[in-house]
């Protein structure tokens, strides 16, 4: 389809601002040829109050015909074919095997959430009967389940154009608990957004959903982004990105008159600890893996293995020298734009300066274009990564940093100067874990998903998937972004007080008609 | 036993402070006896340390040890016999009877949650087992299950001195998660506070419980409030009061550099629509229903039904009359403090001086003391409402507000300018829903509770319960402070990938030997 560079309101498309901005192919660092239209703020109004309609007929459908929408956006991204990958390849710098892989999570979560909306037991049924007779006072019939937030502010991340974009994991979660959506599209991959958006509308046609069930607004201005989280309509946000933008997102929206949850993914530095039997039996092969890890998607991972921790001895520095050499081999990389690029080489260049910082090795590839990254290694000691916090600041890009602590108790201390963190690995050989009970409980505490020998990046869609963790990695550690648990965050709890049964919900009706798993009584029961 | 006045820090009490109260019979408005210590900013340091360090500790228990801890503590609070009803009806003016049941809710809870963690299905375990053979990537082994935050603030609630105050719902299902907790002691009733911290530390003791596992701080200044929320070992802030003070709580929370969750319970107006029908119907009897929800326990219930709204016809003329009569005959009484008794009467002055607004009777009860207070019905019409907010705040204490409308979109009208709250009630008479469906479906989502034909005070505790809404009525809509539930307020969800078997929390483990439901490979199985 020819690109408008128009924000998507409803049916009908708007490009009333005079702010503009043109993608970029990163690779060659030239702006693409589409002019994309800033939403202005009566733009962004009518998004939210056409969102806003659409939500009271949305929470009319029944699961089964959000279900279908859900499937049928998974069919219309797939009948995009080559042209979705190719302009998600041109805007983004990514291989065309990644972004492959990204589509079918895609249209694999959108599918995921489907197949849980037709099953049905995500909403958390629970049923007490009355009892009249009850002494001193007689019981009321109770019955309570999850319902719909209502509009949700979703924002698409620079580094997954389809998996966290336009109809995205946050996207497919909010449309599964019944929210309509309004997409802030990323301005990295306007292109992408606005094909994907396009695929989701004739889908929303399809199965006879509301207009404005899905809006897409553009912008680079962060007061776009304000102005979408501060409006009074909006219930919900989903993001991720930095931890700048997603805090500032969370200020804006804690200082509402009416505070709303912000879900922001903000990264983090997913330690690796790697335990002394360990690294004595496995050291090599692990510095393989983490040099693997560190550079895949030219570490622009969230879940990015950015600081390795293990003791200071003679099995460390050959692993050290083994993780240069490798590192120092690896080829340089296109970033997903120039901004994230300089980052990556101020960020590097602040590091290295850093007292008691070294670099271990720096990849010999050239770096010509802002977009381009080279991988780096540094090493520090305990004391200096526990003195300084910078050292534990998110370096967004192809990095790691090993530190050397003498003792376990120096292990523990590392563990404990940790903020929170999307994932926390250990390296272990059998029984070595629980030598270091202490330290296990110390990660334990600091992460959302634990992982045993093996690396955090690579997340499975799946319903035991926690992809979240304390602060600053996510500002709502109770949620994930990834897997089935996702749905939690766009929906609250209604319970219904001796309701007459034609006025209940399906899904708390005597005989279960949806069939679905029930408390009841405090038994689980279908 | 002998009050003493002082803050209980794990162990030992504490009384470093210079800043003194009182307690206060309201019913004679004179002072108690016991001088009472605000903690200072050592003393709030010194709780939240031992709190952190008994956190780590009380992990490691067993949901049996937890459970039994539960019921311990609700055999001490038992074991206190008249003395500790005695000292709550001294300091609170609330009936002997009330009290009774207060305290059977307050032990009810204790072992709800005893028993949730004994069955131990709650943690929400879910397991998706590993396929190496995948194509193109190996799967990993993924289990997830809840673990509790961390040390929680719990903030006594002046109208519940036994249920949610210092051993209340917030403390028993924090400690039911696994949470610490540092208990900020009501100063409305700091005598019955210290009598139950009393009975919760003896039932540590006997039970093997960590030191600093529930500790006890007294403050009349928000100072100690907002120290405790501040701290940064703190992780979560269990409130229930008023909008103002939750508000200040929820904002130093989100301003901290690591925002945490704050569960606020505020309070709402808990509208009653009566449909015409309805009101033609049973009018007279639904007059003697509200009169005796809006003046039980002197109107100081968080679900006190504030605003009626009805069809302004010839039987609401009546119903008015009725409810005029009934309320002007009722007794005065006597509130919890001299504080809430003048917010009443301030309030009750306000809205009768505000345009529009008409006192349709004012019990003729003698209040003679500031903690007395006579109950007051006032009215006006849909367009005053709407137009004027502070007609929908909040007036704490035995008053209501009848608001009608000319027709069924009026009263649409009406439902939409109001803000979240607790409950609202509906009247109908059969098939009358379904010609209402948008009011039902406006007011769904104003609500965390919706009533029929009946009336929003009495809150059953069961898992089917939700207390909880829509800011203002809660700061975080997708929780209940009320029921097995809350216990989610204090978890968050810790996957663990590819973790060896002997490392795993015993609920995740292959063979379920805690035999509890999970959901394994997207099927619940026991």
């Amino acid at each position: 389809m020819q690109l408008t560079g128009r924000n998507y309101i409803g049916a009908r498309t708007s490009q009333s601002g005079t702010r503009t901005f043109r993608g970029v192919d990163p690779v060659k660092n030239v702006e693409l040829e589409t002019l994309y239209h800033e939403a202005t703020g009566e733009e962004i109004d009518a998004a939210v109050r056409l969102a806003e309609t659409a939500f009271v007929e949305y929470r009319r459908k029944s699961s089964k015909q959000r279900a279908a929408f859900l499937i049928a956006i998974a069919a219309e991204i797939e009948a995009l074919g080559e042209e979705l990958l190719d302009r998600a390849a041109l805007e983004t710098g990514l291989p065309m095997a990644r972004l492959v892989g990204e589509r079918g999570r895609t249209t694999g979560q959108l599918r995921m959430f489907a197949a849980m909306l037709e099953e049905g037991s995500w909403v958390d049924a629970r049923i007490d009967r009355a009892n009249p007779d009850r002494k001193p006072l007689p019981k009321p019939d109770l019955r309570r389940m999850l319902q719909p937030l209502g509009p949700v502010a979703v924002f698409g991340a620079s580094n997954f154009p389809l998996a966290f974009s336009a109809a995205g994991g946050d996207t497919a979660s909010a449309l599964a608990a019944g929210c309509s959506v309004i997409v802030k599209a990323h301005p990295s991959h306007p292109g992408t957004s606005e094909l994907t958006i396009a695929a989701v509308l004739r889908a929303a046609q399809a199965t006879g959903m509301p207009e404005g069930i899905v809006s897409m607004l553009h912008g680079v201005s962060p007061e776009v982004s304000v102005a979408l989280v501060k409006h009074p309509l909006v219930k919900a946000v989903g993001f991720t990105g930095s931890l700048r933008a997603g805090r500032a997102l969370f200020d804006v929206a804690a200082a509402r008159s009416e505070p709303i949850p912000v879900y922001a993914e903000m990264g983090s530095i997913n330690p690796i600890f790697i335990l002394p039997r360990a690294m004595k039996e496995r050291g090599t092969q692990i510095a393989e893996g983490l040099k693997n890890s560190v550079t895949a998607g030219v570490g622009q991972f969230c879940t990015n293995p950015g600081v390795v921790v293990g003791m200071d001895d003679a099995t460390m520095s050959a692993f050290v020298e083994q993780v240069a050499g490798l590192m120092g081999a690896a080829p340089a990389g296109t970033m997903l734009n120039a901004g994230i690029g300089r980052s990556f080489a101020e960020g590097a260049k602040r590091f290295a300066e850093t007292a008691g910082v070294r670099v271990a090795a720096k990849s010999t590839a050239a770096t010509v274009l802002p977009t381009q990254a080279a991988p780096i290694v540094f090493t520090t000691d305990a004391d200096h990564f526990i003195a300084d916090h910078r050292l534990r600041e998110e370096l967004f890009g192809p990095a790691t940093m090993i530190v050397t602590g003498r003792s376990r108790e120096k292990l523990e201390e590392v563990a404990r100067s940790l903020d929170g963190q999307l994932t926390v690995t250990i390296h272990a050989a059998p029984g070595e874990l629980a030598e270091y009970r202490n330290l296990v409980e110390i990660l334990e505490r600091k992460a959302g998903r634990l992982v045993f020998n093996s690396y955090p990046t690579g997340v499975e869609v799946c319903a035991s998937m926690n992809h979240g963790g304390p602060y600053p990695a996510t500002t709502d550690s109770r949620s994930t972004s990834v897997g089935g648990a996702a749905i939690y965050r766009f929906a609250r709890p209604v319970c219904y007080q001796d309701f007459p049964a034609e006025a209940l919900p399906e899904e708390l009706r005597e005989g279960n008609p949806r069939h679905i798993w029930r408390l009841e009584e405090n038994e689980w029961k279908r």
